[in-house]
């Protein structure tokens, strides 16, 4: 079958890699669609960062590059392993895409995304979104039920941001701001409105402004070069600031601004990837008693996340802004995230097409 | 009455000042000790910072430079002002400096230590310790049985520990490591030990190192010259790091080997005062959903940390290193703990002495 596969910075070919095979417990998908993640970006202009490279296989895969990218999946099962239950062939499901211990407890509650040398599906081995089939531990498979596949490769990014709000502590009724609205932001603020919050967004592009304001995710969204956004935030909550900040930029100054622009007592949750140590406003995070939050992945996030589209309290279509073939994985998929990143918020590819 | 009142920067004089008056609703107080904080050494060094300069009046005491220095005192009350119960004369108090507004509700629960404009006495106006009387709102005196009223001087950067300790959400039988063994430090480990944790303390001064162990606050003491104190915890902890850190030395590596120490999902509550924005290691927050928590003051910690010592489960009698009166505030006090600073954690003053 087909494959994208990483070989290095800069060097990600398609591929003719043998199909997966389903052993005991797993079950096999044919991948619908894949998106494109801004980590992929990462790994293809500055990395391997999450990828293990060549001569350093992952402890736990045993793989190395190159090794199969893509880990916003959807697709639908084609046959289950020994011993699986609670999915049926035919079924539309999402990949949540650990690569974890088989010891680890990835029951209600646990933070098996904080275990040891924890890495990603479509990063560090275990296939990859980007390929025509995958085999997946059963623990990872998870159905949508009628959520359209071309959506529900959305459920990934989304179950992030509920993963962030969960973190977050905050409730219905209270006020966010979230810094930066590319795709993890619009899709955070997407859950938190669909919460019950009241949600702000900071940007400065005009493009993903007007995405904000599009998709309804934003009660109102803000352009630091219009001025002071934590003053506004202040000016908008009668002087008290917001209960919680969602840093979705990695750029220090919004950082700063978040830490300026909750209340109190308040809580900041870092939901980007930093590749450097940024200055940090420590002196406003110790005279307010701000909790800064640190969040990776999600744990157990998938199931509501996906329930928060069944219901219809988040619309994931407005957030695919094109669809391509696996042939145009570079040409239309990554050039376009590095030449024209702010009109787009999910390129989606279909690995089964040219 | 004579008291130390700081003017301007390097300029802190005796000054012969009128007695306080009593009013309704506030106790009078013949200060017995008093013990100079960092923080005054900052505003001699480096101010003014909490303390309103000249043509800047504070918006709560409506007070400028100059004005009375000290903020960690202890004493005996001589009166008490109309309407106030539940304090008597003679008895033994110490006084949590807060200048927050009438309205604002100190009662249990409540983050007075956030409210609007708050600032401290012996900073903002409102007296100090530095003088030989105060008078101050009944709130904010807390009676101390019969710990002796040098000790008692101690209680206030005790509750500054005992105050991030509750921040932190620690509880007996975790591993706590606190980087840096100055009064603070030392004071917070105290606070941890006493409440059933292993405290490991990481320090460079050898006079420092050498208080940590002599007063029994710490099961360890490790100096980052020898070695990665990051990897002994995790050694000491099978892998697995310490469930809180307190940063206590405003020293940015030091924060980051906290943020390296404590395991997956750990708190780091930041507990030192910073003058400028940091790097600080977002990555391993980020991949190790660490929540790093802001602490200032204490917020009804004062009646938990005079318990800890009249319980005896904290002697603070060797963290006095000095006792000297007013005179020699600056000789005896500030100098030496500019010039000398690692071989002292608290030198008290008797402000009616000479």
């Amino acid at each position: 079958m087909r494959a994208a596969r990483y070989h290095a910075r800069h060097d990600i070919r398609i591929d003719e890699v043998p199909e997966p095979e389903l052993r005991p417990g797993t079950v096999a998908i044919d991948v619908a669609w894949c998106g494109i993640c801004g980590t992929d970006l990462h790994e293809y202009l500055e990395g391997p960062i999450f990828i293990p490279p060549a001569g350093s296989p992952h402890p736990i895969s045993g793989e190395q590059a190159p090794v199969t990218l893509g880990h916003e999946l959807s697709g639908t099962i084609t046959a289950l392993g020994d011993g699986v239950e609670g999915l049926e062939v035919g079924q539309g499901v999402v990949v949540e895409p650990y690569i974890v211990r088989d010891d680890v407890d990835t029951g209600p509650g646990q933070e098996y995304q904080l275990s040891k040398d924890m890495n990603f599906i479509g990063l560090g081995g275990r296939g990859g979104g980007l390929a025509e089939k995958i085999v997946v531990q059963r623990r990872w498979g998870h159905p949508v039920g009628d959520v359209p596949l071309d959506q529900a490769a959305l459920i990934e990014p989304l179950s992030v941001g509920h993963h962030a709000f969960v973190r977050s502590g905050a409730k219905a009724g209270d006020v966010a701001i979230v810094g930066g609205a590319g795709p993890i932001g619009l899709l955070t603020a997407a859950v938190l409105r669909a919460s019950g919050l009241t949600v702000y967004v900071s940007e400065l592009s005009a493009a993903r402004k007007q995405m904000a304001r599009d998709t309804g995710v934003a009660d109102d969204v803000f352009d630091p070069r219009d001025g002071d956004v934590a003053q506004k935030v202040r000016d908008l909550t009668g002087g008290r600031g917001a209960d919680v900040g969602f840093e979705c930029s990695s750029v220090a100054p919004v950082l700063d601004m978040l830490l300026d622009a909750v209340r109190p007592g308040g809580v900041v949750v870092n939901v980007s990837i930093w590749g450097h140590k940024p200055e940090v406003d420590l002196p406003a995070l110790v005279l307010k008693e701000i909790d800064l939050r640190g969040t990776i992945g999600y744990a157990n996030d998938h199931p509501a996340a996906i329930a928060l589209v069944q219901n219809g309290k988040v619309d994931l279509a407005p957030f695919i802004t094109a669809r391509i073939g696996l042939d145009g994985l570079i040409t239309e998929g990554f050039e376009q995230l590095i030449t024209n990143n702010e009109h787009h918020v999910k390129i989606l590819v279909n690995p089964r097409a040219r």
